[in-house]
């Protein structure tokens, strides 16, 4: 089992990786210091929930915990205010107090929906992330939680540390291969931005992550969140470096709202951007291989590497602009030098992009 | 003009109480440093808009500010889930970006709301305070902001600091009377918990508070405000110490929202509490004369100091339960032993609590 920790002063926190984690949950719970006085509400999925979530509460009730389950719709569609509201209904009813915890169960929109209620329910308590994906390793670690608006992605949110990140590789083996790929953008993405052995890596161990075998995955997990804890601890609030993490995700998030939350996956969403930012960075000036390398890596893992021709540039564009990453008119792009290799340009203009958006297109 | 700051570290944090502020209000973001090429969005409600934003609109664009504006219907209803989702609507749709900053320009409610916005918004925007009630003297300050659920007040909610307070004092001449009240009884709240001088001072003086003389009410102001500020730097996030502000409002939550949101004023809800927590002081140990003491200077404020006998005691003592201040178990209470001297109880029986209520409805 792999143990990393968080760096963040008070708000450290240690990720554990390995297999049999959730039967052991209740240990964890008394080792982080939980109370055994106050209610522990965990959220799940439909998809999650009939697999994983009797073995947590069994775990956890044998160690003395009092806990309450909400389960929501498996989908993106739960990651609204709607559904936001209604956990927090669950939490008072429950009589959750100060000392109440809320644990996700799942992958990154019921991570995300969880952490936020638990940032802002009683204007904060603990949390506890058990991420059941591979696409989790990424949004399990760090703190950003948040829910969507239906006009963009992630627009109300916090920064909220969890209490600790127990990964049960266990949980993995039941998902979809669409999925497993999806997982795999976001893995090899933290050796693109940071450490090119470890993208190459991913590339040759590829058909050893695809069919799930328990070393690989627990390697390259830990591999990626090693890469995630140590860019978050130099920035937690991303002031600066931690922007770098979105490598892809600029384009990624606009194709993914157009496309229809859903539609596309998050992984292959930023898979295609991934491609878009190799493109931009030949553009800026790194060598024209990038692209085809870039491209090559995220096939391996049988990720899409071309843009619907439906999804419209307009409409791609203007998304971009209600992003996040775009402040005081020019847009931020995280764009590579080489492999695991990237720079913050905050000056890409909007017509460059553009030319990327179509170029993205062709076969 | 007085000058106060709130110590945080990276976070401190000016509060300027003085007249004439408003039109200076351009001078003030400028020394602050918010961006000129960002959007800033301004919060106000139907009461206050029709009075001050333009002068604060006009005071920002002639400094050179691009500003949005979002009026929401005076009253507590306008802290509510569907609400917040209007903002954020009118902020994603106003192009607010990182560099952006919510303005509250309001009472307690507009600052809450407009406060939990700018917390929320992409995780979290630049968030300034310019209160126009004497009530919002202490919820300006020290960066508890939030939304109400219809199961109880204020669960939903983040610690998120201003950039800067701006109280202009002008702005409270045309408080109507019960608010003007009910505002000093917060006022009258920092000095019971912390400096018995400033308590007899406020009663002393009830006559010009009542009366709005601006000399007073500098005082006063500031004042109440040292003492919130000196309480929030020591224990930012409630952790020990800051819950000594809550005086009166465990009982006062309660019968604010059994009698309906704003049937009591805030303020006049936490009058009865605060005579309330004197009756609970007095039950454990305090001097008797300590309940007339409290009632006389919370009546010179022409504060109410009797519980309405129609709030019904098993339904304020079930809204107690939900209430935040209840933690495994027991309730917290804040506890008087004297004058300007308070401590924290958290080991209160619920069935003492109950002979309190109904103390409360004596006259």
């Amino acid at each position: 089992m792999g143990t990393l920790t968080v760096e963040l002063g008070e708000r450290s926190y240690p990720i554990y990786i390995g297999q049999g984690l959730l039967e052991k949950a209740g240990a964890y719970f008394e080792q982080r210091g939980l109370s055994k006085k106050s209610p522990h509400l965990i959220i799940s999925d439909s998809n999650t929930a009939p697999l994983y979530l009797n073995k947590l509460t069994e775990s956890l009730a044998n160690a003395g915990y009092n806990t309450l389950t909400f389960v929501v719709e498996a989908g993106e569609k739960s990651k609204s205010l709607s559904v936001y509201e209604e956990v927090i209904t669950a939490a008072i009813e429950g009589g959750l107090d100060r000392s109440s915890s809320i644990t996700a169960l799942g992958g990154g929109v019921v991570g995300d929906l969880a952490g936020f209620a638990a940032a802002s329910y009683m204007r904060g308590i603990r949390f506890v992330q058990i991420p059941t994906t591979i696409l989790a390793h990424d949004s399990s670690v760090g703190g950003k939680v948040g829910i969507n608006h239906p006009l963009a992605k992630n627009m109300i949110g916090a920064f909220h540390q969890p209490e600790l990140v127990l990964y049960d590789v266990d949980t993995l083996l039941t998902l979809p291969p669409r999925e497993v790929s999806a997982g795999l953008a976001e893995m090899l993405k933290h050796g693109l931005i940071w450490d090119a052995d470890f993208a190459c890596w991913c590339q040759e161990h590829a058909q050893g992550l695809l069919a799930l075998e328990p070393e690989a995955l627990e390697y390259g997990l830990e591999k990626g969140c090693a890469v995630k804890a140590k860019v978050v601890s130099q920035d937690e609030k991303e002031n600066g470096l931690r922007a770098i993490l979105n490598l892809g995700h600029t384009i990624g998030h606009a194709i993914e709202a157009i496309a229809g939350y859903g539609t596309l996956l998050h992984g292959e969403a930023i898979s295609i951007g991934m491609v878009g930012s190799a493109m931009l960075g030949v553009r800026l000036g790194a060598d024209p291989s990038l692209v085809q390398e870039t491209r090559a890596m995220l096939q391996s893992l049988r990720l899409p590497v071309v843009l619907p021709r439906e999804l419209e540039t307009d409409a791609i564009m203007s998304a971009m602009m209600h992003d996040k990453k775009f402040k005081e008119g020019s847009i931020t792009f995280v764009v590579p030098l080489s492999i695991g290799q990237v720079e913050i340009r905050k000056d890409i203009p909007a017509s460059l992009v553009r030319e990327i958006v179509e170029q993205l297109k062709e076969v």
